[in-house]
């Protein structure tokens, strides 16, 4: 499989390629890295599209959200996040679809706050519910057997700057984040959210 | 209780409003109303609150989003609809906070397209989506216990115009739509999404 890692420079997304290269052929995509890309813009998503060309495989894993309490939110926060993390993510989707041979398959990142909450988790509760609900849209119209899915897991192991946030969350393993996106990539599963802790 | 409800014009909002006025003193809220508001506009928000002044309980049931297949929408029409439908909701919970009693309210309008997949629904999904979890979130995060759930109903019975997109889905009377906005107004639960079909 030819497999594109949006998000390649990142803890989850260079783990996903390293573990991806040992079976296929994976290009690195992120903000600076081999193959540019910026989520954030659609002409950046389109060129990156057409500089890669035909795939069979589309895994993403990145996105910025605001962390701050919701008395320290405003709307522009709301947009933003909602910009960066889901819109850019469904983005990939609306333009890369042409890009994927049949039964190819996207997958794409939400994670524990769409279903857990804790404080300063609002912007990211709501982009990741905004993923989750559209992986399970998107999988009944997308063309030729092509296959979505979201990764959703709980606080890493590997991320401790995070751990004070999540007190008593289960803390999941890298390694078992990188095996979810494997099963979605080789797997033949649709619009499932696969959830972990 | 003094209630606001936002969207008062609609189908909904009328019959939640009319339902509450037997008991309640009800403002309603609409683009064209007595309160006139448009939540897509910030300023608008912040002037209808500063109009109304304090209030025991906010119900929403409006927000617009295009239906369109996947292979037609593009990235504006997933900002639109995110804007109008999610962080037009957001926003008023963000604005409104101030001006709700102590062990006040929210209600928030999502659907069954947060939970299940209808060919032209992916934009009405990720909204419904967004606001499901943002409700779960902001819930732990709401100041002087006031309270936030979200009304999540499948197609009406009293919206034939939309039966032909859910064929199969169960139809659900707009009186039990009403009865659950009034469980959430005068009952104890937070952090709740409502589901009805």
């Amino acid at each position: 499989m030819k497999v594109l890692v949006v998000g390649a420079s990142g803890l989850i997304g260079r783990a996903v390629a390293d573990e991806l290269a040992k079976k296929h052929e994976v290009i690195r995509a992120s903000r600076n890295g081999d193959v540019q890309v910026d989520v954030n813009n659609p002409e950046s998503i389109a060129q990156m599209f057409k500089q890669v060309g035909k795939l069979d495989a589309v895994a993403f894993a990145a996105g910025k959200v605001p962390f701050k309490k919701l008395d320290e939110l405003d709307r522009a926060d709301f947009i933003n996040g909602l910009t960066d993390k889901a819109i850019g993510q469904i983005d990939l989707v609306l333009k890369g679809t042409d890009y994927l041979t049949d039964g190819g398959s996207f997958t794409l990142m939400s994670g524990v706050l769409a279903r857990e909450a804790i404080i300063t988790g609002a912007v990211a509760s709501a982009a990741n519910g905004a993923i989750e609900s559209f992986v399970m849209a998107a999988s009944v119209e997308l063309p030729r057997g092509i296959r979505i899915n979201s990764i959703s897991p709980n606080v890493l192991v590997e991320s401790p700057g995070y751990h004070d946030y999540f007190p008593g969350f289960e803390q999941v393993k890298l390694s078992d984040v990188v095996r979810l996106y494997i099963k979605s990539i080789e797997g033949p599963q649709t619009g499932q959210v696969y959830k972990l802790g």
